[in-house]
């Protein structure tokens, strides 16, 4: 009898080391606000390639040398760089084709933990059936890896960890025996029928109640709006 | 205006660091199956103290000190011990007055990463209600803290770290902007209509599924038998 590939979801990353799932993996990196959607959302507008990096030191290092820079703190563009980190920024015409440079501490964070993951792909709300053929198409057993906050578990990325799971499992025969993965999909069957009134009760949307405009988290929720699955390949991330 | 005492749940011994509660704050350890559930019923029972102890080997020393005791692995009683660690096993009169050993992984390191706490008590569903209005009377922040399971997320912690949550909120006032707390409010809201055959989904209720029994297992969940309230005093565990 074939074996069925597995799912286990990582809530933070504090637990990425303690995580059971049995090699060969593909790893699904999941940071909703906001990398993972950002560099989806560059990658299908056209954008070459999303260069993570963790340090605004180091963003500012990779201008000096041409780079064209995404980075914010607090909500705000800092002031070097081109663009701050939300999705829509991305969007102009001048980008297509190029590499850009994004700073994000809890996603290049997650990125880096991911070892010996046969691939690490980047999956967001808006590739969300297309991160779950790709992995399904592969056939290997799948972490989920939320960045979390600060190494708190947030509501978002669980609840992308849900979304994702029930499709791998409905659809494509994936299975589970994790906990985590449960509590996610549960999660998130309750959140599905009206996803953004449901996320205004996390304390991450609170945080960033004045930070992401309405049409900026209309669009982060925007499911299956792309078909383009982010592959992490060396230092760079790129469209596969 | 007085401030309101906060929750926050961490939901595995790898997020404790991370957690953002200001002190002073009370922690609860919770270990559904077995520690903290087997501590509660013992001392309700009339057991003067529980000392919890990491190692099998320190279990076997203290022992040859001439206490009594409780000790498994894998389900089964370890064959020096004079008990496993179940509940049940302590209902024994001759144990009554007496400082019983307890071996248990989980449960120790949490009491052990619990730091900064002002007090540390041990939670199960049988002293639900007595916990709820202990942390109360004492108003201070707390954290509800999952020993988990070889640092993973388990669904059986959760759901008491939600069941608690609910009851600060609902009856005695406590706020929270912490996402693990309302996700694991949202679970146990879902489960507590018929929490056993909920538990019957996670991995760890699979996992000891030959080695709990039925009788055991409605003992787990017979939430507020026991008015109870284990605190840790040094290396001993007593009632307050």
């Amino acid at each position: 009898m074939e074996q069925k590939p597995t799912i286990e979801v990582v809530l933070a990353p504090g637990l990425y080391k303690s995580k059971l799932t049995k090699e060969p993996f593909n790893v699904v990196i999941v940071d909703i606000f906001r990398a993972t959607t950002s560099i989806c959302g560059a990658l299908d507008y056209g954008i070459k390639a999303i260069i993570p990096v963790k340090r605004i030191r180091h963003a500012r290092f990779m201008k000096r040398l041409g780079y064209i820079v995404a980075a914010e703190r607090n909500g705000h563009k800092v002031r070097f760089a081109h663009i701050g980190n939300s999705a829509t920024a991305f969007f102009k015409p001048e980008f297509k084709g190029k590499e850009i440079v994004y700073s994000t501490t809890n996603g290049t964070k997650a990125i880096k933990r991911a070892d010996k993951a046969k691939k690490i792909i980047i999956g967001s709300f808006i590739n969300l059936g297309a991160v779950a053929k790709w992995l399904a198409d592969d056939n290997k057993n799948v972490v989920i890896f939320c960045a979390g906050w600060k190494n708190k578990v947030n509501m978002e990325d669980s609840l992308f960890a849900g979304a994702l799971s029930e499709i791998l499992m409905s659809e494509y025969g994936f299975v589970t025996d994790d906990d985590s993965t449960t509590m996610s999909i549960d999660q998130w069957r309750k959140a599905k029928e009206n996803i953004i009134e449901y996320i205004e009760q996390s304390s991450h949307r609170r945080r960033l109640r004045n930070l992401v405009d309405e049409e900026l988290l209309k669009y982060t929720f925007s499911i299956d709006i792309s078909q383009v699955v982010p592959v992490v390949k060396g230092y760079k991330v790129v469209a596969e």
